[in-house]
């Protein structure tokens, strides 16, 4: 019988400690850091199944379209994509999930997990999810558990009655007490004492159960979200959050809301391989370095070095070359490169922030821009005139827009394009190419199967993407939002 | 009275110890590695000036557009440009210069100089060489010996009869020997007895004086070098030298071909800075480390790092951020990364070897090629398009061509192009496209005072560079060469 399981998956976060791939505007959860995959996808993988409805996704309004576009290109579809007008950590969006399921299947047990962990172990993971719905069923808030391989100062901890047994098995267990993150000493002895485990963030409960614990230790938080869903909008298969109400909600993780307050919890131990890839350190650690230490991803070349990591895995083919590297990390992306000490990884975040108070884009934008309708990306920028790659999706359209102040020229490279201009429409096809004047009212459509690739050449005296206006917009955006 | 030396540029080297900056297809001597000018362009202004005639350049036929491009940026007029067919070291290129300069001025007085050394203090070069120029004229070969700082195993050693004085004048000295690159401990050795200078491949000599020199101790060079002359092809401003005798030339250099052998040998110390850039280490020692011993250059910002460079200087405003290194040389561009250990610099070359094995076209070119009449790079390059922008110089224009397999869209954005395609003749200025369609014959010109600058969109199954038929060029070049 179906355990009838509904995932959450949160993936409003937008860490900078991978930086440069992830970005503030395309965070670390959407990369495909490791394999074929984003780590969104693979978490939306690893929780479908037999067992599993369509998952309840929360993010924010920036990425919606990522995550219809990287589930479909699963061929999944969402139950319910929740935006956050403003990230307000975990306990709001849990809320918001669990009343969201609760409304239409009560009492319903749900599954939450952040969308940014590695869990390779498909089937040992989804055992464990297994073995801990009786005990979420029977009214537990469940916790999961990881085996824990070296003295992390990063994580929280999980202290355990009793310590779990040689195999680790998945059997819930009584929570003792929830361990702030600890220093390097204590981490020693939480590692050595085996009674911990890592506090992974992820859940599996009743609606039943988790609305109960919210309404007892954090009423506040319930009535607010509670607002945020009765006053939210609709917009295509967006659940939008209404911002009043969810703006004036406590930045706080459900951790310190409700679990530590909660006297119904239970814990079940995970002894597979889950990382939370925190930083570029745990990125080599994760992607298997050779005899001497070194991952070597893309276009890179190692020469004589150890434990370090070389990554160049843009499309632009750029390549990095190390010598003589010792514990060193090196990105290298077209706009950006990161050479780090690799044991000084976590201080990623204070480059980013220099970066940004010396007003690089780079700090929080990629070169690549995704839209509702696909994404451009910006070639080459002269004093009067900008070249863009312009790809549409299969069906998708830009808006009925002009501009006051550039002209365009659009060439078509690959694909099909409905091009209009004021009152006339014209099909272009490869090789073909269309002026766009000065104040023309113009709008592009890709009314074909496959994808539209158009160069545009931009001139005039201004170029920026707020030069716009806009009469139609199939995806709801208003007058100088881009695209 | 003015001295009337005549300046011997030798600008025809390739080395890959700066890689990704300096590429075969346009090496260091060529790029602006310190301060606004190239070290070609350094070199020519150090020796020019009312004692200076114009200068003879040696190069390699394709960098002939770079150096009088880069010339004509200073206002400076070649008095000759000696094309080499193939590189055969320093003994043949002086050679040709000197039976060039000795046939228009008989017993000329010239200052041989490599393209790529760093000498800042011009007034105190051009003071040695204006000592050195009596016993020149006397029928002496004259070095330039350079005061050593370090025990350097990379250079040759001279060796002089008696210390120089205090101060370092430029007095003509007896030369005693030359000294091989000695190993560390031998280094340190010539370093504190004080007898010996660095080689620095500097000479002032009477075209008379060499030429003898040439004559009794490397007889075969000479008659070949003349052969070499006798056959050459003259081409715009450029002398070729023909490609039979020059190929048959020993691949040596002039000290060991000459020097090494002569006895009328004298040096002039020089007592002021210099740096031949010889790896990246040697480029972070000239560019004034600060007091942690960072080099952080163009958009580069280094946090927490000690004795490191920094290099992000690419127009495309790459960025690099360094955390936590030591003795690293982190060099950025968008097409390729350098990472090394700053001790290790000298592996560069092995690296660049590595990637030549690889097919990586990032081991000798640049995404910018610089052609005759101006230069283009590829912005783009898909399954069946590419974009490239191109920039043509006032008054330059491109041969008259055609394209079996692919279709070109051309979009100005700066500038006027006449543009010939088959019988018509168009001007098209910025912001208006012109399409040539597959086949068509057709040639692009800059008729205007200031730089024209387009788009090239390519369409077709083959967008190779030498998928072009040539029918008329300005610039003498057969069929299948690019642009």
């Amino acid at each position: 019988m179906s355990l009838e399981i509904h995932p959450v998956l949160l993936c409003g976060g937008a860490g900078t400690r991978l930086w440069p791939l992830s970005r503030k505007s395309y965070p670390k959860q959407f990369v495909r850091l490791i394999g074929e995959e984003s780590l969104f996808q693979g978490s939306a993988r690893r929780l479908s199944g037999p067992d599993f409805a369509p998952p309840i996704v929360v993010t924010g309004a920036d990425f919606r379209f990522v995550v219809t576009e990287q589930l479909a290109a699963l061929e999944m579809a969402p139950a319910d994509i929740l935006i956050e007008p403003a990230a307000r950590n975990t306990a709001a969006a849990i809320c918001a999930a669990a009343l969201t399921l609760d409304a239409r299947a009560p009492g319903a047990l749900m599954l939450v997990a952040p969308s940014d962990h590695v869990i390779p172990d498909v089937d040992r993971f989804q055992a464990g999810v297994a073995a801990a719905a009786p005990a979420a069923r029977d009214g537990q808030l469940v916790t999961f558990g990881i085996r824990p391989n070296r003295a992390e100062t990063g994580y929280g901890w999980l202290e355990l009655a009793a310590a779990p047994d040689a195999a680790f098995s998945a059997t819930p267990q009584p929570l003792r007490a929830f361990v702030e993150k600890p220093d390097g000493a204590a981490a020693e002895q939480l590692l050595s004492g085996g009674l911990h485990l890592w506090n992974a963030g992820i859940f599996l409960f009743s609606t039943t159960a988790v609305l109960a614990a919210f309404a007892e230790h954090a009423p506040e938080t319930l009535a607010q979200v509670r607002a945020a869903l009765d006053a939210a909008v609709t917009d295509l298969a967006f659940t939008r959050l209404a911002a009043g109400p969810w703006g004036a909600l406590q930045d706080i993780s459900i951790d310190y809301a409700v679990m530590e307050r909660a006297d119904n919890l239970a814990v079940v131990p995970y002894g597979g391989a889950w990382s939370d890839l925190g930083d570029w350190q745990a990125v080599w650690r994760e992607t298997g370095p050779d005899a001497d230490g070194v991952v070597a991803r893309g276009h890179a070349t190692a020469i004589d070095c150890t434990d370090t990591l070389l990554q160049a895995t843009s499309e632009a083919a750029q390549h990095v070359v190390g010598i003589g590297l010792k514990d060193i990390v090196v990105v290298a992306m077209p706009d950006a490169v990161l050479v780090a000490d690799k044991t000084r990884a976590q201080e990623v975040k204070t480059a980013v922030a220099a970066l940004k108070a010396n007003g690089a884009a780079q700090a929080e934008t990629l070169p690549r821009d995704y839209r509702p309708w696909g994404w451009y990306e910006s070639l080459v920028v002269g004093p009067r005139f900008q070249v863009k790659r312009i790809v549409v999706h299969p069906g998708a359209a830009l808006s009925l827009q002009s501009h006051h102040h550039r002209a365009e020229h659009w060439i078509v490279v690959e694909g099909t394009a409905k091009i209009t201009i004021d009152e006339s429409v014209k099909l272009a096809s490869e090789n073909e190419s269309v002026y766009i004047p000065l104040g023309a009212v113009h709008r592009m459509e890709n009314p074909g199967k496959v994808p539209l690739t158009l160069i545009e050449v931009q001139s005039g005296t201004y170029l920026g993407e707020d030069d716009i206006i806009r009469y139609e917009d199939v995806y709801s955006r208003g007058q100088g939002a881009k695209g």
